[in-house]
């Protein structure tokens, strides 16, 4: 069968979901798996055909041998310290030919990890696309969650051309600007526009909630602390596996924040007028 | 004359720009004061009437004792290092009854050095609007830049209660919402919400020039790289003198920050997922 003739589509949170619903308006037959009844609920409503699935496998009647029979591609959009255990769970169950893909925010690991546990004939290319929001589960997800946003496959010199092309067409489809970059280079820059990003702006919150545990500040909050913090306080049990899985990358980023910070800290301490205007300026030069 | 039958609004830029059209708009002959030329043209060319000015006093023909004889508010939209020296060559030039106001973005230091050359009979009520942008310049003045936006005012034991309740009013007339808070209390609020927040965005992009200066990273930046960062390198000078006026505030909560940064920093470090975890939800809750 086609590739794209049918999908499944398992984790139904608002990446998942998003992508379920944009199969589904691109008229592929989707299929949709999560362990929350709530979400199968939701999804079935929007024409979805959906399985109960968690980690220890199918819920339900059908089990995974039959489930997967006719499906050309799999998104796995399970948070990052599940995705290799669930290849192990289903990659004998699908059919010769089909495409694995995921959607977690960190590369290396997982596609090392999901390598190693492959059968014969079913191909895993990594993704990550670079959209989402602060916001979580099936209620939040868009069909036009991708349009415009960069979406990055992350090929290994093993990953055959002809699989790597099917995934840049669907991810055009998609809507989305497909970027491809090794595992190791998504994850170096990843680090730095948004996982940093997240670590700095969800501390920026705990900081002012330190000095202001009344929380009646935020009654003058204007634009600047609605962006800043905008994305502060995101999912937390994605984050946390997503900061461990990429320490090596993240560490070394926030060392250099530190840096930067004390720079800034001891100008402002000093009243330096110098440096301050070239802390300023040297940001937005770079944003440039 | 009544008070607002007749406004000038010192400094053409983003809020001064943004202030001069919003009350034209309400009807008010509004006078605009700059020392920029092109700015002055701009401002001419929507219909306000321009004179020159600059931090000696007024460049062009009028002189000072005439141009604000019949001005019953205006408006200090310069650098907050210019407002205190700008009272001082118009306090004897404006009519009495005259209000002075300001739209610095800090408070305790401008309120007291302004009371302390205010001749009897003029009024000076402290004003903070909470809008703006990264952007400067009249070229980006919004009339409708203060619907919905805090806007507090400041005033002190010797304001006179019916001269604050006239800026209330205009604040209103402005589409702002007017919240009244002494200055200290004005620098320290905003310190959290509006300066720590600059310091964080600017910071980040700062980080990350260090870490990958060669800036193709910046392809890959989805929503919360712009988000958090949509502040960064604010107007260079107007921040310099905000940070450096208000450093007192300031510098707690750049303590606070590295503090909670330190916390996250070891948790990632140790892989400790319920630091992690929990610095997450304590940011969402907080921000609920």
């Amino acid at each position: 069968m086609a590739i794209k003739d049918s999908a499944a589509v398992i984790g139904l949170g608002l990446i998942g979901g998003s992508i379920a619903k944009a199969l589904k308006k691109m008229g592929i037959k989707v299929m949709g798996l999560d362990s929350d009844e709530q979400t199968l609920a939701m999804a079935k409503s929007e024409g979805i055909e959906t399985h109960c699935f968690n980690t220890q496998g199918m819920a339900g009647e059908t089990a995974i041998p039959d489930i997967f029979s006719h499906t050309g591609i799999i998104f796995l959009c399970v948070p990052v310290s599940f995705i290799s255990s669930t290849v192990k769970l289903i990659a004998n169950h699908v059919p010769r030919g089909a495409i694995i893909t995921d959607t977690g925010s960190v590369k290396k690991v997982i596609v090392r990890d999901v390598e190693a546990v492959l059968p014969d004939g079913v191909s895993f290319v990594g993704g990550h696309p670079m959209a989402g929001s602060e916001r979580s589960g099936f209620g939040w997800a868009r069909e036009d969650m991708f349009y415009g946003a960069p979406y990055i496959l992350t090929p290994t010199p093993g990953t055959d051309a002809e699989i790597l092309w099917t995934m840049v067409k669907l991810v055009r489809d998609l809507g989305a600007k497909p970027i491809i970059m090794s595992p190791e280079e998504h994850d170096r820059v990843v680090a730095a526009v948004s996982h940093l990003p997240q670590i700095i702006s969800t501390t920026l919150v705990n900081a002012v909630a330190e000095v202001h545990p009344e929380g009646s500040v935020m009654d003058l909050a204007g634009g600047g602390w609605r962006d800043t913090t905008r994305i502060a306080g995101s999912n937390a049990v994605m984050w946390k596996d997503i900061l461990i899985s990429n320490k090596d990358e993240i560490l070394p980023l926030i060392s250099a924040f530190k840096e930067q910070l004390s720079v800034l800290e001891s100008a402002i301490k000093s009243s330096d007028e110098a440096v301050i205007k070239g802390r300023f300026q040297n940001a937005k030069a770079y944003k440039k």
